[in-house]
């Protein structure tokens, strides 16, 4: 039996073995992975969220080894969809496996993910890198068609007022994103460090302090036509709707495992609309990188090798970094090393 | 000076007194109320909602008096659209002062309502009332044009499968102005009364015990595609969020003075959308009345005179309790007065 090195969450614990070379079905792909990025999801996967164990991680880019039903993709660079639906469903059927109420989640949700050597994926959730854009911006792939996502739900025009909540690595993709489609957006954050990585994309930008009152907020800036979510924090959505205007939309990011308190009163006299928003389109994700239009490279915190994964799962986990990478080919010029 | 007979809320007391016949501005006109309705919002304000002490009553159908900028409307029965806007904002410019951010509402913020014998309005908050139209019919513009609010604020079509949490009036409400504009609603409720009520309308009912949980609901009836919460409680929210679909929205009517506790990594990953709904439009409801595509006189519990208004109200916060009307001028025939 070949083996490979994988990663798998045990007991809180992040445990380096080898472990069966995947097989793949007449359908499936299997995919040599270059780079993966390590997510707060994954963080929490780790803390217990979604009751997930074997191998995590659902951001990677890599190169196709061999894909039976699509030999087309044999050699090429891939991001991919994360989302594998049953095929079967209305959801399918519509070519929407994101809400397929049995899919599996690669990483995530009844399937193996990317921290590993390789990892078997269905041939249709891939998705070609274009030429000429690294493997470092193309693992960007999935967390940026998150943050794109919001385009997709709201149509936001160019006079739209937006806020998002948050400079963790979801409000600067989600920041930077809708920053691509309007220019009035305000990234609000707490770190300085992170707040000058959306000031130097042309984002606007408010540093607060942790006891800053949402209602003062709302005394500085006025209200805006639609305000992100992306504190990660269960208290954030109080702090939106404070920001929001009459007949606005709050679009959650966050996704805590702890329930939030709503004044629900106050959603119903100001006929405010909440909307989740979750996963997106890779394609859509990667053109923007390739195009340039979101540049992502500012958010690499670090880039570790694979053999390091505990370094590097240890620094995501510390509060306030930002992206970690893990690269499986020792190729790239960034890191220590 | 002239006087009316108005009632107060005061200290939790209902108290009957003289007050002095309004005067009315240029803008203004006076109308002489003839059938008042008692909201659940009356009894919230009686109890201490909305800080608002004055005359209360927000629903009601009268004869206009004096009108002096538009004198047309004497002699006319008409009734109102409760929100006085600042004539200047933006949202007044647009012609909907419902969210003015220094509206008057009437009988609830800064603005003396309907228990009175006379009320002061703005003369284009009033909509006269189709020829043929009883006041008793009438006096529900108010309350169906909130239930019909979710018909303007989400494109509902033929196959949505919708259902109303809570057989209150508002419930009750909800589900005949959309079981007019789809043929597949769901009302759930606790009492079979008032399931009735809706039954004998054309919509689908479901009696549930106090006990039944949300999930069991789920497995009875299957997902949502848009799911109304008038159930009044804080607690709503959960059942409404635990049967829509993913993609659906859920509908909220319910302003309780309790925060609800909401689990938003739900919303998130099924992109659930929530939407805060209030007031509606006056001519609207009107038209709906006249020609019969709402029944409302099965929602009338009991018609009582103005002078035994405080026997009204307090069956009004009796639990269970269908539309309490108060007639002013001791013309219909129901009631045992």
């Amino acid at each position: 039996m070949k083996t490979m090195k994988a990663i798998r969450f045990e007991n809180q614990q992040v445990i380096t073995r080898e472990a069966p070379l995947p097989e793949i079905s007449e359908s499936e792909a299997l995919v040599k992975v270059s780079m993966a990025g390590i997510c707060g999801t994954d963080t929490e996967i780790f803390e217990g969220y979604a009751q997930f164990s074997g191998i995590a991680g659902h951001e990677m880019a890599g190169v196709v080894c061999r894909a039976p039903g699509r030999p087309e993709l044999e050699g090429k660079a891939v991001a991919a969809d994360i989302n594998c639906g049953c095929g079967a469903c209305p959801w399918c059927a519509a070519g929407d496996p994101r809400h397929c109420q049995n899919r599996q989640v690669i990483g995530i949700r009844g399937r193996n993910g990317a921290f590993a050597e390789y990892c078997a994926l269905p041939a249709e959730n891939l998705h070609v890198i274009p030429q000429g854009l690294g493997m470092e911006q193309a693992v960007f792939a999935e967390p940026l068609a998150a943050a794109l996502e919001i385009t997709q739900q709201v149509h936001i025009v160019n006079t739209d007022k937006i806020a998002v909540l948050g400079d963790g690595k979801m409000g600067l993709l989600s920041a930077m994103a809708l920053g691509h489609a309007t220019g009035r957006v305000t990234l609000i954050g707490r770190h300085a460090r992170k707040l000058a990585i959306a000031a130097s994309a042309g984002i606007a930008t408010l540093q607060t302090a942790a006891d800053e009152s949402a209602e003062a907020l709302r005394t500085r800036l006025g209200l805006f036509d639609l305000v992100v979510d992306a504190t990660g924090a269960a208290e954030g959505i109080q702090t939106a709707l404070c920001l929001v205007r009459p007949k606005g939309t709050v679009v959650v990011k966050t996704t805590s495992r702890k329930p939030s308190r709503i004044d629900l009163s106050a959603v119903v006299v100001d006929e405010i609309r909440i909307l989740g928003s979750r996963c997106g389109d890779i394609d859509l994700a990667l053109r923007c990188l390739e195009r340039g239009w979101v540049d992502v490279s500012a958010l690499v915190e670090k880039i570790y090798p694979f053999r390091r994964f505990e370094q590097a799962f240890a620094h995501a986990r510390q509060k306030g970094s930002l992206k970690i990478l893990v690269d499986f080919e020792h190729k790239t010029g960034r890191g220590d090393y």
